[in-house]
């Protein structure tokens, strides 16, 4: 394609940021977002991104940091400015009576209103996927919302049966074959569908999201030295080898990799992604690797979602110490999902 | 003290490096390491260093490797020169028919010997301490011996009942609340009474091998999130928690941290060592920082004993491809702590 014809293409709809929880640390990240890549271009996304949240609180939230910013509002099929904020307003609530750290009824709704309007926007193309900040399960309880978090609303606003979190950094990726179990438990969980559907949406996501054509998976094992035939567990030998074996999809999957050094050698460049049999086995060592700037990706959505990786961090909303790294990579990570997705017509 | 006093004090006995099997990457680590050491003296340790083994093998093998190096017979007592690799053989068998990777009756008889020697000349005083080069669980077998590995040897040698590993490294130290056990297994095989043993023994070696006065030690929790209230497990509250408040010896101890995040914290210089529930809790996050020089020390034995932080690796020995990384930072490892003893008059 040369550039004569790429000029000639409209560029993609934005993507949006979801504000999350209000009185989180979402507007305060948002704001360092937009400010940082105002000052600094080359920090500017691929893409133009817009808000979904409150300008207020936003307003608000410059104001309290000392950052100037043009904050306007922005709507459907408006050209998205360079060097101004363009924020889609949810709801006509003017949330102008917070207290950092406080959700209320009222927070609780509106955080709940942006990701609806989210998914709304992007399904009718307006939008080309959404990159969401934290919400929390309390405000979300609050709200009467009857999910425990972000991905099972969004699996159900979209329809989707089959998700799963991937956790994402330039190091590591990791997928989780379970998630949030006791561990004693797991072992009776894991099954050979499991893992293999687990293997399954990860070489999809990896050749459609990230471009890779062959992916190289590792599938962690379950016990230390994967058992070591059979003496500290048999796990690996009635289901993680059989789950490997029988798949016949597409990918260069190899395992059960001993736990304690599968993810050195990822990080290594061995392979593309580590399909991990617990959320610590998966989170510890993604979290040494990626604490600042990890983020979750949800795979099995026909809409494009990432997140950043903590949560409305109440404890210091408000105080000026959030980071915004995360939001940055998951903002720099959706924009790059889209362009792979673009680039094969998804 | 100054310059004056400390010349006219005599040296410590030497440290010995046990060469472990000798068809395994034991000898040529050792020839790499006083390579280097003599190559560039500041890596010299601080302490002399022995080995304990077999001359002709480690002749054969500077040869095979192409370094040039003076190595004489070492006996005890004997002052360790300079530029010379001293050697205590353990035993008169030449083992000049060997094949690299191939254990023997002769080899894996001499592997065990090495160690007996070790302990004994600490015992009598001729010696400061160890650091062990690898063994093989299958050499062990075939030369009749009824331990699973060095760690269990050296506890019976010396009588000692409660040992513990420890993984060391400069940026994250680990101890190991249950270690070869399947990962099913683990709720069950935790009590208050392990846990506060693992507490006490990580606070004592802090203290007295690595010179730490108020050591601060993290216990990790079994489950995500540390079950996040009982949702997805109580171990933290049942066992863990009440280990750590029931603690009463010195130290600075707290948890239970979530798993995801401790190491992080651990890495970043929050704690001085991380308690684990288990292996591929503290190993996974140890590996992916110290994979090439982390150091295996064992707490409760009343010798001073590293080790290297990986095997007999007999698919690659005799190829000259083995790092000595890890023995360099046992041997410093192991000097430190002899120092640290000395000091206290221990």
């Amino acid at each position: 394609m040369n550039s004569e014809n790429s000029m000639s293409i409209d560029p993609p709809p934005p993507l949006a940021i979801t504000m999350g929880c209000p009185v989180g640390i979402g507007p305060e990240i948002i704001v360092k977002f937009f400010h940082d890549a105002f000052v600094d271009q080359k920090n500017l996304p691929a893409m133009a991104v817009i808000v979904i949240g409150n300008t207020n609180v936003l307003l608000r939230t410059a104001g309290e940091l000392g950052i100037s910013l043009n904050i306007q509002p922005w709507h459907p099929g408006d050209p998205v400015k360079p060097d101004v904020v363009s924020v889609f307003d949810s709801d006509d609530h003017p949330l102008d009576d917070l207290s950092w750290g406080k959700p209320t009824l009222a927070t609780s709704t509106a955080m709940i209103r942006y990701i609806e309007d989210g998914v709304r926007l992007i399904s009718r193309g307006a939008l080309s996927g959404m990159v969401t900040c934290p919400i929390s399960k309390i405000s979300l309880q609050r709200a009467g919302s009857p999910f425990p978090g972000h991905t099972e609303m969004l699996a159900s606003l979209t329809g989707s049966s089959r998700y799963r979190m991937m956790m994402a950094g330039k190091r590591l990726k990791v997928v989780l074959a379970t998630i949030h179990e006791p561990l004693a438990r797991i072992s009776s969980l894991l099954t050979i569908t499991e893992i293999q559907d687990c293997i399954a949406m990860t070489v999809d996501s990896l050749q459609h999201d990230f471009g890779c054509q062959n992916p190289r998976i590792a599938v962690a094992g379950l016990n230390p030295h994967c058992g070591e035939n059979g003496m500290f567990g048999s796990e690996e030998e009635t289901c993680i080898t059989p789950a490997i074996s029988g798949y016949d999809g597409p990918g260069e999957i190899s395992g059960p990799w001993p736990p304690d050094t599968v993810f050195y050698q990822a990080a290594g460049g061995d392979y593309d992604a580590v399909v991990a049999m617990y959320h610590d086995q998966g989170l510890i060592p993604f979290k040494l690797l990626h604490f600042k700037d990890g983020v979750n990706v949800t795979l099995g959505l026909p809409i494009v979602r990432t997140s950043v990786d903590h949560g409305t961090a109440y404890d210091i909303a408000g105080q000026g110490l959030a980071d915004p790294a995360s939001l940055k990579a998951a903002i720099r990570m959706a924009a790059d999902i889209c362009s792979h997705r673009a680039g094969e017509g998804r």
